[in-house]
């Protein structure tokens, strides 16, 4: 029985089980989502992917998407097409109901639904267990093993923490908060696991009162370590499945913790009407348990807290950069030589003539075949934990998708011909990484090399900006499209987001964008940034360039309504192409911001290369001249 | 008696009229505003000032102000002290009756004041006559002459206007709107006059339904020629004091034009219950009459028909401003030899050396003498029909003051030594004209230079810049104050309005702003702006540079997204000082901009200058040599 076939089986038995239900569902809706709102979630959460088959990113046209789907299937493009709920709401029959697992849906989304659901009265209905789950009868098992985040790594104990965490509840007038994302319970506690894809969490939530903490988590696997490393700093560790009904006794003033300091209420100024903190991530299946005139949804404190990094965090983060720098590095030299031995390829650094394309290629190189080859460079590296996202390496047309995610079966070849994009990041233990490079070994056009430049021009007029405190990334990001705009090119994504320190490489509450909800916080002074505009030309390729940032005070020589302005410090140590630059393009400061940065990725990673590798970042880093 | 005393006699007589009131007033707000939110109003307009003596601008610390206010005021500033509304509803106790103008009022105020007074059961009380206005004496006489704007000037009929404007009521499902703005109910009839200073309008307001017309004027003084204009037309010319019966009438359906087309409504799918649109520029006395639900409050639409100007319109623009340069020209040109000729100046071009004051100075040169002078020049030009706002002409600290506009008794005096600031416009039949330059006639200080560069760098920025269609000048404003950001200076107030065709010199409804509100409104194509950022230093001097753009379609070699971009084409020509330009802080691409702009004026200034005025204006627009 083929995969489709045998999914249209289990199609058939999940409407029998829609049928059975009481109430019988007329619709059921299958989140992509875990229970924490997870950018990327464990195998065992991928239900949709399991019940469709579709579990690939949807490009541009929907077209590898549809490839994936059986004729049972009907895709359905965010943005194109009608939202979910609106189209449910115009083709279901009036107080139709509709079923959904309620801890894959945050607050907001199931307000949504209900608000559109209300016209003609249907229900969206909360159900017991997932139906999905039923069906799927050997859906992985949960892996769950959290390790402690040593405080030379974290830069701040959880005491520390939490005395921040409970000022801000103060502040708020709350007497507590559910924590619901996953990589906020991780940064709070200073723990790690690798429940997830890519980002190194733990299923797992936390509730903090002003006295008591708890920590959520499928306790059959906690190591004793784990255990009196919490037990140490009065965090009470609860089953996973209790958290629904500590939620409850939350609500009624009655959950109780073994904390030291106690779990009365006394001498805090705060009643059991005081408010209980949740954010957008929580899921309705908690947030039903409260009551509304007691929730206050609020974007978690504990975020903001996470993305001003301390000072550990930012030197673990510039150490990580430099042993990922020089990974990008060796892969590059080692890449340069293999397209030039297997593919005749004229090389990474001679644009001016063409390739001697090879008749027969000994060495077959694919997207997926060099990109293995670059995590190998980085795993070779200390403290690395593996990749912070599914890797983009793309080939010519592949470079113009946004999200591309090459596979080994179905994934393009390297070509001289062709523009090269590689979008990949690490996690190590003191820090995660995320850069973009684009490349070409043979004979770039000179249309390619006019828009790597305009690329380049907004990539560097961001990282120079200054600016003063108070300044969102909403303001910013005007400023990486300019050099593009010029010439009527853009890009259809945000300019930046922040980095964890080892924890998600997509990290808020800040990011540098034109949505507005870049106009919700301010850029602060030790947040981290990506600096990554970009121009995709469908069908033909694609250019990004990307570096990760410090936010840092600017020490301007005036300092015009005592705001204080702030600048960005690159952390990002690899060569842009010279051959792809246009320099008579740049201004004379541009010019010299590119030499600057050569030299100083010269003097900051040869100490860690061989000598080939030395020599091929020498000629890399050649200043290219001022046109005048 | 003093004019202090008098006042102050005024002041109990004004109390008296409170108490005698039915019911007894608490409190009396005396608003600056006419019964049209105008930014200038008439003499007669100015109750505040005849009550209080204060006239002018709030200042920078409010020294100016609390000069001229008696010891029974007290003055509080706006941003600093509570707001008015606050304030009131602080001090006054339960239940007290506040009076007001509902005409001086806008709807969004009252409604805030409303909001204010409920905690305390306050009411805010619609008084049926002004309470000043019993008190003045000599109010000066209401001034109506309006006069017919000719088609070659307005580039379009009344009835071209009046038919788009109803197409944008059928949209908003409206039968009616009602228009309290003075430039709107102008732009829209087509008619000028004279009621307030700077702005070429009448004090009048328009009801356009689906059928009919009303323009509403003291109707006394209403010549022939506008009364046959308005009649073939099809607009009803009615009593200025007519107007709230008739929006009275409008509500409950009753308003019938005299129109040819019929009052009736059959035919336009509208009934009594559809919509009568209004902006905040309605005054609570006409709100008032209107239920609730049948009003719709949204940005005016003739607002937006106003800001997109016609081919004629902008064709106007470019020649008033012109004949607007010229008399710049001539005006330095006459400045630059007065200075040297009594004060001993070095000159408007030697900045080498300092100058050689002079003991005894033969001819005064006040902030007011010299702008007089440029007023002559403007006014020996065709078209000239006044100056479009208070003239800011202002030497050092005085510069550094924003709107500060000088009074022949207490005006400072020219000086070799100080920058010398003038933001001045002027009004012609065919166009509104808006310019600011900065000069030195002696030795400027290397900060002085370095500060102007910075702003002649965010003054090209934005000049330069191409965008996508829908960017709003609220993305844009960033763009003019990087360059003053990098050494941490910036300016408090925004880089940009719109400029009126023979009408308000500032004209929305888009800006470009860091305000939220310049998030209204994209920037169009046919949309004018000024270009003028700044920096002050309080005490010692002031900067600005400011011309007039016009928004076109930027004919990009590439048109991403099918957008459509945008750019400026700079419609001012009057030269910068090339003396207080630090040409090492310029771009390349930007010391070319000057240059080009330069030649420009030279080219279009010249055939309208004398053998002296031409020679100068030479000298003023020789290229400044590229740094390299």
């Amino acid at each position: 029985m083929s995969a489709a076939a045998g999914r249209n089986a289990l199609l058939d038995e999940l409407r029998a089980l829609m049928a059975a239900h009481s109430p019988p569902l007329h619709a059921l809706v299958v989140p992509s989502d875990d229970a924490h709102q997870s950018e990327y979630v464990a195998e065992r959460d991928k239900r949709l992917q399991f019940i469709s088959g579709f579990g690939s990113y949807h490009y541009e046209g929907g077209a590898t998407a549809e490839k994936q789907l059986s004729d049972h299937w009907e895709l359905m493009c965010m943005g194109e097409d009608p939202p979910v709920e609106v189209w449910i709401a115009d083709n279901l029959s009036d107080e139709a109901v509709i079923g959904i697992n309620p801890w894959c849906i945050s607050v907001d989304t199931a307000q949504r639904y209900e608000h559109a659901f209300s016209k003609k009265h249907q229900t969206l209905f909360q159900l017991s267990s997932d139906l999905v789950d039923e069906v799927w009868k050997d859906r992985p098992l949960a892996n769950t093993q959290p390790v402690v985040h040593p405080v030379e790594f974290a830069g701040c104990s959880v005491t520390g923490k939490l005395k921040e965490l409970r000022k801000k509840l103060l502040h708020e007038k709350a007497r507590g908060i559910i924590i619901a994302a996953l990589d906020e319970v991780a940064w709070l506690y200073n723990i790690r696991g690798n429940d997830v894809h890519y980002s190194p969490v733990v299923h797992s939530y936390s509730i903090v009162t002003l006295h008591s903490a708890f920590f959520y988590v499928d306790n059959r696997k906690v190591s004793v370590e784990v255990q009196s490393y919490m037990s140490e700093n009065g965090i009470d560790i609860r089953d996973y499945n209790m958290v629904q009904s500590d939620v409850s006794l939350l609500a009624s003033g009655q959950l109780k913790g073994s904390a030291v300091n106690g779990s009365s209420h006394e001498g805090n100024g705060m009643n059991d009407n005081s408010k209980i903190l949740i954010d957008n991530s929580c899921c309705l299946a908690l947030y039903s348990k409260l009551d509304e005139d007691q929730v206050l949804i609020l974007q978690s404190p504990v975020a903001l807290s996470k993305a001003v990094k301390n000072p550990v965090e930012l030197d673990g983060l510039r150490k990580a950069h430099i042993r990922d720098g020089v990974a990008v590095v060796q892969y590059l030299a080692w890449l340069d030589n293999q397209m030039q031995e297997n593919y005749g390829a004229s090389g990474y650094f001679s644009g001016a003539k063409g390739s001697q394309k090879k008749e027969h290629v000994e060495v077959k190189l694919t997207e997926v075949s060099v990109s293995d080859k670059l995590e190998g460079f980085r795993a070779a590296k200390e403290y690395f934990k593996g990749p912070s996202f599914p890797m983009i390496s793309a080939v010519g047309p592949n470079a113009a998708i946004l999200h591309y995610s090459p596979e080994a079966s179905s994934c393009a070849e390297l070509d001289t011909d062709k523009i090269y994009l590689f979008d990949t990041g690490a996690q190590y233990l003191d820090g995660t990484t995320d850069i973009t490079r684009t490349v070409h070994f043979g004979k770039p056009s000179e249309h390619e090399k006019s828009c790597y430049t305009a690329v380049l021009k907004g990539h560097i007029a961001l990282d120079t900006a200054v600016f003063p405190n108070g300044t969102t990334g909403h303001a910013l990001d005007i400023l990486a499209r300019t050099p593009l705009w010029k010439s009527g090119l853009d890009y259809r994504h945000g300019t930046s987001h922040g980095v964890g320190s080892y924890l998600t490489v997509h990290e808020g509450p800040h990011q540098i964008s034109f949505r507005p909800s870049a106009r919700n916080v301010p850029l602060q002074a030790s947040m981290t940034v990506t600096d990554e505009p970009g121009y995709y030309e469908d069908g033909s390729f694609g250019i990004r360039l990307e570096n990760v940032l410090i936010v840092q005070d600017a020490n301007t020589k005036f300092n015009f309504g005592d705001k204080g302005y702030l600048a960005f410090e690159h952390i990002t140590w690899a060569p842009y192409q010279t051959k792809l630059i246009d320099a008579t393009l740049l201004a004379p400061a541009e010019i010299e911001w590119v030499n600057t940065y050569h030299s100083d990725c010269r003097r900051i990673l040869q100490p860690y290369l061989n000598e080939q590798e030395k020599e091929w970042l020498r000629k890399a880093t050649e200043p290219i001249t001022v046109s005048c």
